[in-house]
């Protein structure tokens, strides 16, 4: 770090360093006048340095000194020495500067804010201000951990012959889901370039250029209504490689995803378990499940009929689903407790028609909600299909559509983990979910969709089913498709591609893409791939969300230097923002 | 490389191999039947390996290979065995497969051009078919070259302390010199982003935030009309650090410049010069001069007057400038030779009004245009002066305006360099040009406008001109910025950035923006200097044309994996394309 301006960073001296003179540079974090010594927190990214300076000793930078606000940017030359009253917080903590010159470098207004890791800024102010947010302490770790990541990927993939290549982002907008950015082009009036959704349709081509393996670390574009945590702008580790099936893709980045967690994080991963999509929806409800903490759904169709209870009958009758949870130690939950996780449930995003309870008490008694449908001897028997023990709580959700019932019972699985902190939060859960489907239906039309993306191989086993008329049969059609999931977050997505022309048209047909449509939108990609296309696959790391998940931030934008706000503003530049009409003009555009 | 496909790749096996089975994937590059026996050549990324089936021992293979098509995917799995004829240009060359099974992985039209280095596919097809294209053997190793430049990029960087952090690519339109691309925002009608034409801004407000050294690998986007071997979007290695002065930054990028040429080319750089700008026009006559061989210009004013040459006797009156190069051994040269040569400094661009030449003959004798005006005592005189020698032409042009003569003296070494082989292609020139002038004249207004950008440091030296209110003065304000100069081409560009608000203020002062546009255009950046912004510099290496330089291509396109054309098409995917006209409704746009 030694430059014409300094000699050492304010995280670097130590005990070793007493006797040597040294000049550090830094931002003033506070001063301590004592009358007699004035103490100044010298800081900068790698950590914070104390100045000392008497005020007999050296008067005249001592008096100097004291006018330093907070924020200041200053130059201290002086001598290591080593500290009376030693700071152990502080890896510099043994030692202190104290100076025999002192250069103020610039000055600086009062931030609008408190410049520490518990900040009092709030998310506006510090959006405003993000050149002083990002000084805090816990913001410059977050971009070291996010430098590190990319660091480690790269290490790995570079090891595995990978080669970083560079894609396009002014192409051509073609439908992947989402809503493009579109940028007008001024050399070819009434034209747009699309801005990437991801490098998708690139990344395939490049394996029909035979580059065998590539990745990049790329920011990609969706113009989405921002749900939640999303950004208009976010950055994907995408990779594709030749000649692979599902399960050496699935090797590769297991391997990478442990490599960067050893890397970064220190952290030994076990081996990744392979669900199917179908097992992680039976037993959790989610193709994303968190398992930092057990908890299964039980089906409880075959132990709830042949009572009075019509409600269960009926849905029993119809191929309905009962299914339940066991929440452990649970049993002990009062009356207000089990209102309030029945309310949840009841939740109009969540739709339950109720939450059945039974509680098998420490004392053997057991206490239900459907107490006067089954006897005690019944949700005994019940308690011990579903796992249940003394102390124990059931919680039983019930609907004609299997799907809702799953999904319901695991929102309450992931609500009961977090409200009576199952989960670990040393704990890493990381694990591949495979073999999604390969269409779903359009919840508004109805019509069929991709489930992933149209690019998805078939597995082999249901590729049969592809060329069939019925819809149920499509739906059977599992696709060589896969996602990481960590701590219950999707933070990978990928698949085997397709890369037989007439599988690809098979699929486009299915999802009601005409050939004119076809060619309109991928007919450079389909022609690309009557040219010897080999078998290949890949995936794509969502970056931010991982970076948020080894800082333990709570929000992607603490990991993303200068994130936009929900609306896609970006409130330090004022963007996006008005331009002169001739700027339109030349681009052969106006307003509406 | 080994996947559940395959084994080895292409370019893998060796004798050491030879008796071990094996399984290779790859693109058929050429088959040569002999009736007996079937050679066939497959080819990926790593190599090319030689397969042969015999038609008596493998006749199904055999009968099945025969019908491969150029570019077919085919996997091969068998025995390597140790050639008869071995090929010593193949790196593979010692050994063949001899396959016991083969499968075809997916057929392939004929390609529209040879898939080979010396290809027969002119520009405009090899870029519709790039997938093609790209998978030629020289293509190829352009890419690895390209990864190998990032990653020795990278090595160096994180060594120093450099972090690599993300800048975004939704930004604010700000001007900074060429056009931006504008992107419509659909949530904020009548509003815009703008692409980055670099991240400019966002570095140095990233040096704000203390984050001390900064990297980037970054696409950069200018909507300018295409010239050459310009494209719309580029890559730049973006680099800023803290506390530091123009040396700091010089040392600190010729240290990476030379760690790339060690790691990727095996070359060692010596130590880079640092020439003042002042001395790159003077002697080379432009601010990227090709030193990979000699000749400077030489000031003749002192020794040219006090004859009866009238254009000379006023140009000297006049304080216009006279002067020449001396072209080593070429006295010899033919009338042809040199009309041709003052052909070339009339042309229009040049403008020169003539070329004056002196033959300084092996024999002794001395020949010249301007015979009849100067004595063979002066031309003997004035060879001594410029450096001639017997066998040497002395090359003499002049012009009122200094830039004039020494831009086209410049000219004339380079065409001279390169017509008579002076250039050793093997050796590589890179060195500093420092200290650029702060400002310039616009050619068209007249007006001052910024030499590289408005946020480089004046020198201490000349600071004082800053506050001027003479045009000359201002003129005299040398920047603390500089460039690298590769082979005669620009490639690193970059400078100590402003970080006092009140110097910055007077900079955009003598640009002529008011204080409503720079607070319009700038007024976040200004605003954040107030906070405390350290002192920091940095520079900005252009990645493509980088890659070209030690690829050896010409082209940037060849080291651009989906380059545009020069009119901004991708002609692979017909970009920029029209999009459905509610997509613009959606934008709050217009066709006009």
């Amino acid at each position: 770090m030694q430059t014409s301006l300094r000699t050492h960073n304010c995280g670097e001296l130590r005990l070793s360093h007493v006797g040597q003179e040294a000049s550090l540079c830094g931002w003033i974090q506070r001063s301590r006048d004592q009358g007699y010594i004035l103490f100044v927190d010298l800081r900068d990214r790698y950590g914070i340095t104390q100045v000392s300076i008497k005020s007999d000793e050296h008067k005249e930078i001592y008096d100097k000194a004291r006018k330093l606000g907070r924020e200041f940017v200053v130059k201290f030359t002086g001598m290591v020495v080593e500290r009376e009253s030693k700071n152990p917080k502080l890896p510099t903590g043994e030692v202190e500067l104290v100076p025999t010159s002192m250069e103020l470098l610039n000055e600086a207004k009062l931030p609008p804010f408190l410049i520490q890791d518990d900040t009092d800024g709030l998310e506006d102010l510090r959006m405003e201000y993000r050149y002083l947010d990002l000084r805090r302490p816990k913001m410059t770790q977050n971009f070291e951990t996010r430098a590190k990541v990319m660091r480690a990927t790269r290490e790995y993939l570079d090891s595995k012959g990978f080669l970083e290549i560079e894609t396009p982002f002014l192409i051509k907008s073609t439908p992947e889901g989402a809503r493009d950015f579109l940028v007008p082009s001024r050399l070819h009036h009434g034209t747009f370039y699309a801005l990437p959704q991801s490098p998708q349709i690139m990344k395939q081509l490049l394996m029909v250029a035979g580059m065998d393996r590539y990745y990049q670390i790329v920011k990609c574009f969706r113009d989405e209504d921002f749900r939640g945590d999303r950004q208009p702008e976010f950055t994907q580790i995408d990779c594709e490689m030749s000649f692979v099936g599902q399960d050496d893709v699935l090797d590769t980045f297991e391997g990478m995803t442990k490599h960067i967690f050893k890397s970064v994080a220190n952290v030994d991963l076990p081996d990744f378990i392979r669900m199917p999509y179908k097992d992680a929806i039976k037993y959790y409800g989610t193709d994303k499940p968190d398992l930092r903490f057990d908890c299964k759904i039980v089906d409880l169709n075959d132990h709830l009929g042949g009572t009075d209870f019509s409600v269960f009958n009926k849905l029993i009758e119809n191929d309905g689903l009962i299914a339940g949870i066991v929440a452990k130690g649970c049993a002990s939950f009062s009356r207000k407790k089990l209102d309030a996780l029945t309310k949840f449930v009841k939740e109009p995003h969540m739709g339950a028609s109720g939450l059945v309870y039974v509680k098998y008490n420490e004392d053997g008694s057991i206490k239900s909600s459907v107490d006067k449908f089954y006897s005690a001897e019944q949700l005994q028997k019940l308690g011990e299909q579903a796992g249940a023990e003394k102390g124990d709580l059931l919680l039983i959700v019930a609907d004609q559509l299997h799907g809702k019932t799953r999904k319901i019972l695991g929102q309450l699985r992931l609500h009961l983990g977090r409200q009576e902190g199952w989960i670990d939060e040393d704990k890493w859960s990381v694990f591949w979910v495979v073999n999604f489907p390969l269409f779903e239906e359009n919840e508004e039309t109805g019509a069929l969709t991709f489930a992933h993306h149209p690019f998805c191989m078939p597995d082999e086993e249901n590729l049969k089913f592809l060329y069939s008329d019925k819809e149920e049969d499509l739906k059977k059609v599992a696709a060589q498709s896969y996602d990481m999931v960590i701590n219950g977050n999707e933070i990978v997505s990928g698949s085997v591609r397709v890369h037989q022309p007439d599988i690809q048209e098979r699929i486009f047909e299915i999802l009601g893409l005409s050939k004119e449509e076809q060619d309109a939108k991928f007919g450079f990609m389909l022609k690309a791939f009557e040219y010897g296309a080999p078998p290949h696959g890949g995936c794509a790391f969502g970056l931010d969300r991982f970076v948020m998940l080894l800082t333990g931030e709570s929000s992607i934008r603490d990991v993303i230097a200068f994130p936009k706000t929900a609306g896609g503003r970006d409130i330090m530049m004022d963007a996006p923002a008005e331009v002169p009409v001739e700027n339109l003009g030349e681009l052969g555009i106006g307003l509406k």
